[in-house]
């Protein structure tokens, strides 16, 4: 009997661009874009994905790259692959596909990421209304440890995992993914409670043909442009999985997804080397390229035996997730608390996104009192194992959000002193140039820690 | 050299009604509401704490006394307590106070707790327009688990923490509550985004002199007509901490409190035996009566040198939290996850209530396949140590949330079952007379479990 | 129905000796010791009992109470207790009483405990030829956490538990007892290997009159004359369970202890607040007066189906444990290993008790590096949470015991430094005067970072 | 700034037999074994490795590989490795070789490993004297999880780490070594205490030139012969660190390595995809190939500042470990007990070696209750993730050791029952044929389970 060394099932060069790989990737949901392959239930395969932009950003001191991206061309997934039972039978509109995350990881000889925030102009992210410059740090990584010449004093094991896992729409779930974006897209003043300059922030990703990619289906062809014109974008998570940022769906993690289409065609990509809860800055995770070994099975019937519809139709569901003992463990946290008042003192009526904001915002203040920038913090709790809980949702006027830091990731003791306490001096870091950069006449950001 | 047996500060007669304990009680936020005792740093003291209702809720079959109880006389609270330095110098404006839970628990000879849900007419709660009756199941404690005669086939230790705790608002800071919330309250209708039935939750809980006790003040004096007029409802978590609910404050956590008048005057109540992040059904803790065993120390000027503003005034401000290694922990969960659309189908932006209220469905909707009613699981959600995330706060239009549930709780195997598995039969519960009931002419509940 | 308020079966006035109390103690295994009281399965009672030694150790400055203390007089346990089913039938020879224990603690008003090494001609310990003098050290409780005026900048969560539980011994399991411990007891010179000096400690303690107590059988009466002469000393753990010392046996955990007489007759007592493996000081954990709070079961039959005698007897079994999801977790350990060559360099055939012995030796030496003396660290090494590994028994000759401790306990960094990382003064300890002392003509150990 | 991948600096081929390897091995420990690299500090590097046998062992149905193994041939480690600082400076005796271990895994393409027992005329183990034929399990591995087709119902996720790493002796440690272990080897016979059948054990395997791979020092040349016969065999573990089998040396992981001769010359090998605490059949982790990515410091003069000698000479001291938080963890635990007690009903004074077989002997039948043989379990104890603890070291006669399991490995609830839960039906097992065999005139073991 054989080992049951993974299939590799989608390859990735890293010299190539993402259009030019092998097995063609794709950026876009749809049900008619072509399986790159099929497996088998039971069998272990190996999906290897570009970073989310594929390439675009690079290990250099700009944040130029950041400034300028094309968010049109971005978020290229490997797959869809169709999966198919013992028998030899696909898996069915209304079974769960079961995915177990066996294994996953960096590409070998591509160990780095990088965690960045858009400029407001392009991209945005949860703060861009306190953050609105164009900022990267990027992170090495020493096995399962990550440490950024950007952020001295931090080193971290990373709960790696996909920030992008799901099965293909069928063409009645796009069609009302398409209407309900339109409509907030459309209706979009009523809804912008969280900061007025979150207005230069997209409301909703409609599709588009520019930046299009749809694996086999060749560019410019009559099938590509009717597809490209409906088929929706991937950034948000939706009743498919997707985008759903997960952050501890690592190894011996599982994923319970509904199936819309024969043969479930599963897509993933987006890998994370860590990401907090949240992932704030939007280009948020230690964002890089990676690969995942899995392992199928199928829930014949399963969508009607344990998902319920919630919403007008039987699509209306979402997948389960289920999170096995084994990701790094901390024993010790600091906890930042929120509440549904806004900066500027105005009471929100418990609205969790406004109190996690203030959460996140009073986390980087306090932290930014321990020899670092606000903008090194911004981008550190966007990609560390923070959590962000939501711990009160009934007490009117207040939601009360929470935001958990392992205090084990510093290099140094962050928690609040007693003054009775005779403590060590504060640690002088001596960081590399800082490359976390505002680009263009903006000045470069120093680290207030290096110059004292 | 003695022993530090804890010091009894604050003693609770369960056979007095909470107006009648030996050391006045409170429910309101004042700054003039006198100190009922006074504790030096590093002394280790009692604080004993009636139920919420203050004994409102009984240990019974029916859920009349929650469908009828009056919510103006409830959130009781002990204290306050001057907190002075080791000098006999009390602790300042400006201030941090460190509060250290050593112990805490149930108070001997009351072993016993209860979650319900508020009639939507009178309390309602987070999911009050899919359940709109009143319910009620009582937990019993055996040590540190607690079990349900009304939710068979769960057991579970509780992370036990007072769901309030929290220093005196200063004048200017009272002030400032009183204003943001009456204007939520006044200009509620575009807040009203949740539900439209949230109609009926009040949007915010403004000062009324009804049922309103101020410890050492006596009822009718002039003083006390005129603080009750001012002092704010203990209800929302506020920025000198209060009514967080935070599940994880358990034995050897720690509170940094920010200081706004002199002595501090912490107070604390609202114990729970167990709680669910977001408590979702309002009155959704295991709501008990108990003790804290605390310790106190004081960072002089702490505030500056630790907490930032985010607001128009130095006072907005929010304490900050220590979780220590001594928690309950599991290893597997079940993950169920929501995104910001609606169960009408209509997408919301990147708002995490909504998402969260999807997640907290989706769980009860799928747990209710393992025998039990929604209305169990609603009240399990709201109790069992399970974690709301905030997963995506960033992938426009969906906030992604979700909702993680330790599997052990259970007597059964709740994850989804491939058909290929070979399972036991599912098991037959036979729990007692089902109290979780609807009041008046709604039929009782019936457990679909036992039926079958 | 009324909640489950534990009932008190077994009180204890700590004002009273230990053969003053109303529910007579006793420091013997025999199967005629008659019953306390009787409790049935699913019943939560409460037993109360004293520190092991009934009261001699003072919380005071001198370890005079160590060095005197009369052996023959200790180990007084609370019991027996009778059980029987629903039905009012005993657990018979050959079920399983299941005991889980629901809760525990200090006694109120007694919140100190003690660690001690014995001076090696009375009683002496695991390093009493390193260590030959009687040494004491007080802890004092704040919740769940000790400290130490003996042993300052060491603070930590006890996983507090029972050091004794068991059920009574047969008649033919007690002579098997007696005759292969007066056998090696007899024979000893041959087993005397860890080292010369340990030929002062007893080989085995055999039944005695002397200091003994048995319950309700008065002194001096023929019935205790008979079974005096008889009854096991209570020190090593056996078959019934007994003094098992298993650190983890604490809130939530369930013991699996064989039935041997009708009634089980379950006995407890020599409770800890916090034990290392091993309890290498022999008077080695947080000695305390405590409660338990328990719960029963019986599995009938239990023993045939789930255990498996190991010897000449179907009574050759040992007790199965349970550990549960509730005890105090770190994250960060450091290591001590030891192989088995004895401190003069020679080398013992996979000898774990010699490995470990040097394990410990060698975190004593260690830890005795950051301003402790190696006296302070015997003690502490003997009772805070470490874990005692045995991690190759193959490897001959060398066996491979480990000894990993949670560095979290302390206030100061005691891992190794890298001389390029630039770390703080190391903090100077300021103990109250040493308790920690040899008695009579030796020195009081002074702390080296005292005076430092 | 490129990242830092790591550097490969011992390749292996499996395709090449040990001897065959282009960075050659070697299986002894000797100081004039030459480096076949050098690293930096800080530098991040990869080091592969044969499985201990080197290749002997097959992926096949039949154990008579292991029952005829040559055992002077085994135990091929990768190294040594040079360490220099960042000036070039090489590690001297005296200093601290630090070692962290950043990844590690099996070998791509040869995902697989193997647990067995040895006959008792060739190797033995801790239980030879139970089983004393020679068996065989192969595990495949799906990413971090491992399953074996020999033991059906049982997967566990691996706390891979290296069996053997440490650094090369002096001559004076080596005289050391030889002497005490040639005192054990001819001194013998009062050391046999386990059991008499351990005599077929070798006592100590003492240096021979049959099988001695010694690096790039060519077989047959006088410096070989000499070298030869002076290097000690790898099987203990000893001063140099070695074959130590701590089975929580993971991811994350650093060792504090004692540096003896100049420039510390680093050996690693001996990897486990998993091991249980103990390694009890003797070939008893999960043994396999793979490789690790370490990255190394020097504490100049670490030695003297950290460790302690515990000996005649300054070279008698053990490394120190440092674990981290990023191994798996489980929440639920059954453990079995042992005391020094024999199968014969012989009483041992304190031995933590008897107890601990005692301990394993009880846990091997008590698991052959749920479908397995107890041959299956004996190899299942000595690879899975249990915790073997020396919990009472003190309470003569007694020594008590524990054997802790972490239930989530099984598919079936393996906790004892009580009478009055209804439990599902035993789980069925449908095992492939049993690989775990007897050779020659021995019966094949069936799987009591698969029969039944």
């Amino acid at each position: 009997m054989a080992p049951p060394t993974p299939r590799l099932v989608v390859p990735i060069d890293l010299k190539k661009k993402p259009w030019e790989q092998k097995s063609p990737l794709h950026n876009r949901w749809h049900p008619q874009i072509p399986p790159v392959d099929e497996v088998k239930v039971g069998e272990i395969f190996r999906v290897e994905m570009v970073d989310w932009t594929g390439g675009a950003i690079k290990d250099s001191d700009s944040a130029i790259d950041i400034k300028s991206i094309d968010l049109s061309r971005v978020h290229y997934i490997s797959g869809p692959i169709r999966v198919v039972d013992s028998d030899g039978i696909a898996a069915k509109p209304g079974d769960l596909l079961v995915v177990e995350i066996c294994n996953l990881g960096p590409l070998p000889g591509d160990e780095w990421g990088y965690t960045a925030t858009f400029d407001r102009e392009n991209g945005g992210g949860f703060l861009t209304d306190h953050f609105p410059c164009a900022t990267k740090a990027i992170w090495y990584f020493e096995g399962i440890y990550a440490y950024s010449p950007q952020i001295p004093g931090v080193r971290f094991p990373g709960i790696t995992h996909p920030g992008l896992i799901g099965t293909a729409p069928s063409m009645e779930l796009l069609n009302i993914w398409n209407k309900r974006e339109r409509e907030v897209e459309e209706n979009g003043i009523e809804s912008l409670k969280l900061c007025e300059v979150l207005h230069t922030r997209p409301l909703a990703s409609l599709p588009s043909t520019k930046g299009c990619l749809l694996g086999k289906i060749q560019e410019g062809t009559p099938t590509w442009e009717k597809i490209a014109r409906e088929a929706a974008r991937t950034i948000p998570g939706r009743e498919n999985g997707g985008n759903c940022d997960i952050k501890n769906l690592s190894r011996g993690s599982k994923v319970y997804l509904p199936v819309f289409i024969e043969g479930a065609n599963l897509s993933t990509g987006d890998m994370h080397f860590s990401q907090g809860d949240g992932e704030v800055s939007f280009c948020g995770a230690i964002e890089m390229s990676g690969f995942l070994e899995l392992k199928c099975d199928i829930i014949r019937g399963g969508m009607r035996e344990y998902l319920t519809p919630m919403g007008p139709t039987p699509l209306h569901v979402n997948p389960i997730f289920e999170i096995g003992p084994v990701e790094p463990r901390f024993s010790e946290w600091l906890v930042f608390e929120g509440i549904s008042v806004d900066e500027s003192g105005k009471q929100h009526y418990l609205d969790a996104s406004v109190a996690y904001k203030r959460a996140v915002l009073n986390a980087i203040d306090y932290l930014s009192k321990f020899g670092y920038s606000k903008e090194q913090m911004y981008l550190l709790l966007s990609c560390c194992p923070c959590e962000g809980r939501i711990s009160g949702i009934v007490d009117s006027p207040n939601a009360v959000a929470t935001l958990a830091i392992p205090t084990a990731i510093f290099d140094q003791d962050i928690r609040p002193k007693s003054n009775k306490v005779p403590v060590g001096p504060r640690i002088v870091r001596k960081p590399d140039v800082l490359k976390c950069s505002y680009d263009g006449n903006l000045p470069i950001t120093k680290n207030p820690g290096a110059s004292a």
